[in-house]
């Protein structure tokens, strides 16, 4: 793609130095309109890369398909210069669920006139299985946190993205590793990788290089994944989502330390 | 509130020490359902607290509304047991905007079945002016993000929230500091707070505690302020924004360093 990163003048300063004008490496960001048998979807602001699994990983996400099949073609609009409309036709069997779900597309709700069904539930995904009752080492945590970051290519020339990587049940190592600027976009791109390559997620280990948000926690818990862990601090809703969802969320996972919010059980200690 | 943090139980695990039980304080994220004139506008994800603010700056920067009068009064539903509800009513002179700009509001745009008018041209709001040439030090742009620093409270206790904050044309310190869970909200919760106490943020310097995204630069641009000092990494589209809007973007700013991007004549060097 040739977008994943670009240069750039700058001019750096130290207070206590010299001022030196430089070339620099920035991550890529542009928007990505994703299309469901030719409507609009949503738009999201993206690195460019893995464009395919981020729009798989995100209508998973979001309910709208559950595997590989569900998916006829994934096609970009080729009467533009720039790859950054994507459209996906739906089988037949799913092509309805894409209109149900827009109801979590909360922009376009609109009004309903009662603040007893608002807009807010519906930020709530539905979760019908919780996640299998697989056992990780805290070591195997640390490693894959540690694997994680050695292998965040983008990371290295820019600083400005974060990552995500899963390691199937049984396994060791990472399976998938994708980067992003949106700690969501990694995610979606990782599980929606998974699902076109068809490595199970059921029961998997997903490190995250970021935050651990209400958002990360429901597209692990939609995957089945059974330990979330990432490398910064928790939101209060999304060890909520975590306890009622059957998650086990780690947080502050640095080096050969973390902290265990939820079904602290799955992993021994 | 009392629900900008709050408290959870955590299993802490060393590899090389002790396994040992605590209680964490966490970062508040709740999701707020932002309503214009009673029809749901936009639900974010966010830290409570200092919502008016926040409701006020996303508007503000969706040039739904202006100055402080556009907006007759802003209450939140009474007959729920949660504080997610906003509304916000309109002044007879701008209650026609937020249909019109609602088309930025992507997720809610159909398909237009053409690939020449996608949604992707919506992402970029429109700006009329020029933030105006007002010169800031390096020295004090360093100080601000290190009196910011000092002031993101809720960042010590959660290490998890962003911290956005204001220094006006001719001021020496942060006006007006605000901390979220979400970047955009911090900046939208300081631009809002600005624009009800009417603080002049033309001219201003906005220090960011994250990396600099192209919504950020927006944000700033709208506003009228001159230079955005984030202090994380740049992405390319950010760049480019701050370049097209005459926006001068400062990023890595850290300790007495700092890199500028964009317009770096608005800082003597």
């Amino acid at each position: 793609m040739g977008r994943v990163t670009s240069r750039h003048k700058v001019v750096r300063i130290d207070l206590d130095g010299d001022v030196s004008r430089a070339i620099d490496t920035v991550a890529g960001e542009e928007p990505l309109e994703i299309r469901v048998n030719g409507e609009t979807f949503t738009v999201t602001m993206r690195t460019p890369g893995s464009d395919i699994d981020l729009a798989h990983g995100l209508l998973r996400a979001e309910g709208i398909i559950a595997r590989r099949d569900d998916v006829v073609s994934a096609q970009f609009c080729s009467d533009l210069d720039t790859l950054n409309v994507l459209n996906l036709t739906l089988s037949s069997g799913r092509e309805g669920r894409a209109a149900v779900t827009s109801t979590r597309n909360l922009a376009s709700l609109g009004g309903c006139g009662l603040c007893g069904t608002t807009a807010v539930e519906a930020t709530e995904a539905v979760v019908d299985e919780r996640p299998p009752e697989v056992l990780w080492e805290a070591s195997q945590i640390a490693d894959s946190v540690g694997e994680l970051r050695s292998r965040q290519t983008v990371f290295d020339k820019t600083g400005g993205v974060h990552g995500a990587g899963l390691v199937p049940v049984g396994g060791s190592e990472l399976a998938i590793v994708r980067e992003d600027i949106g700690r969501h976009n990694a995610v979606d791109k990782v599980l929606g990788a998974a699902l076109i390559t068809e490595v199970e997620t059921a029961g998997g280990l997903l490190v995250v290089s970021s935050r651990a948000s209400f958002e990360l926690v429901q597209k692990a818990a939609v995957s089945g994944v059974s330990v979330l862990a990432c490398v910064s601090a928790p939101s209060s809703l999304a060890i909520e989502a975590a306890d009622r969802l059957g998650v086990t969320l780690v947080a502050f996972a640095r080096g050969r330390r973390m902290n265990v919010y939820t079904h602290s059980h799955r992993i021994p200690h």
